[in-house]
């Protein structure tokens, strides 16, 4: 049966939206209550398929932009995420059929929902990641050859850019030094596309997935078994089917900081009972890599999520504190995320990491 | 009588173009090469006086953004100086009627020549500055009123954007950064205006000033005399009146680099016979501040000016040398960059200068 988005299932969505960020993707609380606020104020949107689509209609993307360590001092009016997508709409001369997320991952799963409730356009359940990804260019719609420019960029003062250029890479440095400029929380209006290409590229039913995340999440919880019923979901996912616990610990340091235009650094976990065993994940927005005892446990794309180990929260970077009792939970990115022409754009070597990729299932 | 822009003068303008730089504004030769080069393929541009345009003519600014430092190693194809002014005109949806400089200080005194010679658009012998200043927001239209933006910035790979602000200063914060990552050698299109807006705004006749700089150099080379013919010149000038020779010497120290986007630092020069008598020169991009023995003899806005003690050749911050023996000639700004509008965009203030700005007449 498909997903109403309300206020119902709004909050299981946001939850389950965050765990899919594997650490990033922007505070999911924040986001969701924007999206709230909108469908309280303009009605739920729509969700549809991405098969629902016509072939020839024009789809579009938004996403919050920045680092999510700002992300939660400067909250999101809404004004200025509409602005992104009627500068784009004027830009291209058309205008948006449907808004399809750029990433399910974190608050930029609700921005979209909010973003066409108050358009009154229908949301596509589907995204460009099945997670979410620090940069620009890192996305299946890239992977597929649809270019994220014209794309603009606005802030909370209604100022804002348009850029083009060659290559996705070159238009997210162009739009990381805007950001950086213009405070590190800014939205894009990007990836524009016709349906048909939507069908080729999109990873589809992650709206759905997250929700289902979500729910087991908050069903597991009253149950006291909120991980374990995290798993069990994973398994019936299309996406997630390899999940497990890489490891179960305490947080005992955290380097973090911001920059170049991101949240970066490493959490280093000790087992509770045995503080000689480690883990150290490394974040870019998004968690990156696990290490236990020195060997590789995950590494992206495959997904790096960190909850808390009795209730299941998801924990974002931006939210991660020393002393934490967590479960680090790895399980496999969805296939089309692991073909070359996608682990060129997002495999360990783009983000420095010098090992090729493995996948979870074989570490 | 008018000034003819052709092969001929063309020489004389950018020498006298290089002085009114004030140390920026561009490589005056490589401006000067690219300027020659499009007369000659497409015919010399007519030059007009503000007065003859209609008051409801559209007028659009050029101009080099950048560090001078780096536009030595990166010199020009034309292009991407005539993408940019073809985006303005896409973005704004009206065609240019005439090319106003947005400065009359080296090289930004040529490529409006080679735009406008490319389109077959006259040139108007005004600019907004009556020199060079190494920001957006600091020039005559910025101070009457008229925006820099709607604005458009473009690299030779033919990538671009456009940005639009609610303020001149946040527009070259996000110019700045955008270049910066653009290689810090970009052109933008800028300050789009009406002829009657031209008419209120401009500095007016500073191509034919240059122009008569430039030849007043070369005459007086050849007599032997030339920074006397330059100090003869400038009192004939409207705008420049009170010039005057701040310092004779050689430089013996220079402090110089490439940060934020500009180029930064100070030359620091000795008497030839007493090395106890001192003068320090601060710049941004553009020379900003003459100090003779520890007391300030010209500030911005008023120019400053550095040429070989010989020859009169203007030296530009990015072409100073150990060594070099040189004069450095002050003289005052026009007028209207005294007003206090003009002073709280480009006095000594803007530039972290804590001294208000007292002309050089009075120094």
């Amino acid at each position: 049966m498909a997903l109403n988005v309300d206020r119902d299932t709004l909050s299981d969505l946001a939850r389950g939206a965050a765990f899919l960020g594997t650490g990033g993707g922007g505070d999911p609380y924040i986001g969701y209550l924007v999206a709230r606020e909108a469908i309280a104020d303009y009605g739920a949107p729509p969700l549809i398929d991405v098969e629902e689509l016509r072939d020839d209609a024009m789809v579009m993307s938004i996403a919050g932009f920045g680092a999510p360590t700002v992300q939660v001092e400067k909250l999101i009016c809404g004004d200025e995420v509409e602005l992104a997508l009627t500068k784009l709409e004027h830009y291209l001369g058309v205008k948006a059929d449907a808004i399809i997320p750029a990433e399910i991952g974190g608050s930029n799963s609700m921005i979209p929902i909010m973003l066409a409730a108050r358009r009154g356009l229908p949301v596509v359940d589907a995204d460009g990641m099945g997670r979410a990804f620090p940069e620009l260019q890192m996305n299946s719609f890239s992977a597929n050859g649809i270019r994220a420019t014209p794309l603009t960029v606005t802030d909370e003062h209604m100022d804002f850019a348009v850029v083009e250029a060659k290559s996705d890479k070159k238009a997210e440095d162009m739009t990381r030094a805007l950001a950086i400029c213009m405070g590190l929380r800014v939205f894009v209006g990007c990836f524009h596309m016709s349906g048909r290409q939507a069908k080729e590229a999109a990873v589809r039913g992650t709206l759905t997935a997250a929700y289902n995340i979500g729910r087991a999440i908050r069903e597991g919880r009253a149950a006291n078994n909120a991980v374990d019923s995290i798993l069990a979901c994973l398994k019936t996912t299309s996406h997630y089917r390899n999940g497990k616990i890489l490891f179960d610990g305490k947080i005992v340091d955290l380097v973090r900081e911001t920059a170049r235009g991101f949240s970066v650094g490493s959490c280093h976990l000790a087992d509770l009972a045995d503080s000689a065993t480690t883990c150290v994940v490394t974040f870019q927005n998004e968690n990156l890599q696990a290490v236990v005892n020195g060997k590789i446990v995950a590494m992206v794309p495959d997904l790096i999520c960190i909850v808390d180990r009795e209730t299941g929260e998801p924990i974002p970077t931006q939210a991660l504190k020393y002393g934490q009792r967590v479960k680090v939970i790895g399980m496999s990115a969805p296939d089309q995320l692991r073909t070359p022409q996608a682990l060129a754009l997002f495999g360990p070597q783009a983000f420095g990491i010098d090992q090729p990729f493995t996948p979870i299932e074989a570490l």
